[in-house]
């Protein structure tokens, strides 16, 4: 199999978790939480135009993920689910996705809410969060939905 | 700068777009196509329980974009805009982000709507959308809600 070419950071992510167990499972559920983001000085200019956007999609490498499965146990669920329809993050190209608060750009470092991510992270990309295209409020969501139902249940 | 492994890929997006000048700008522009996604025989067993959702995100390799750029001026604008803050594929690690629709799982075929990816282009990733972490419908979007309203006094 052809394989393309190797990622690059172009950041490094700083939270609060420095290990998996205390991580947020995903970005909507850590309210509150201040982090900062650090661009390599290369990167400069690809910042231009972000600050007028309220949400960004980081996309990052999990570097602490030993190998790729392809059946995981979700955080909060008991039955093993194919990776591609988890977030989990031992998936064949170790990509992470995560929507995060833009509170303020300082220059190289963006002040960001609502992160979901390990302490030095490596990011690979952002992309503006742009509700026309990145936006379906009501679509359907599978095996979370029914876990979701299942504990409002059991409350 | 260190680089962290290669990119491989998990399958192939087949769409009727061959060159980027016919291919919509984003999937939410795209609808009514129906695409097709090959997945590599080995990643079969990530694929269960990803049918209950409506919609999924792609992550995938821009292989036809020659170099990186820092500035680029998006298309459906005039203004140069910091690549972040653009969804534009010449991006420091060639990374591209679309939702579609998930009509059908055929064996290794995934039948989707909506896409605006080229054809033949690698296949990085599949995550499930998740409404309650992806959705941010009200969100504000910087340059592109100020494109949207000058388009909008303009017809």
């Amino acid at each position: 199999m052809e394989a393309y070419q190797k990622l690059i950071p172009i950041g490094i992510i700083h939270s609060p978790y420095s290990k998996a167990e205390g991580t947020p499972i995903q970005s909507a559920y850590a309210e509150g939480a201040e982090d900062s983001i650090e661009i390599l000085p290369e990167f400069w200019d690809g910042l231009s135009d972000l600050d007028g956007f309220e949400c960004v999609w980081l996309i990052y490498f999990f570097d602490r993920t030993a190998y790729p499965r392809l059946k995981v146990i979700p955080f909060r669920d008991i039955i093993e689910r194919g990776v591609f329809a988890t977030r989990a993050p031992s998936r064949p190209n170790f990509i992470g996705l995560s929507v995060v608060r833009l509170i303020k750009i300082d220059g190289l470092t963006l002040r960001v809410a609502d992160t979901d991510i390990l302490d030095g992270t490596p990011l690979l990309d952002i992309k503006p969060y742009i509700p026309d295209i990145d936006s379906f409020p009501g679509s359907r969501a599978g095996w979370f939905d029914a876990n979701t139902v299942e504990r409002k249940i059991a409350d």
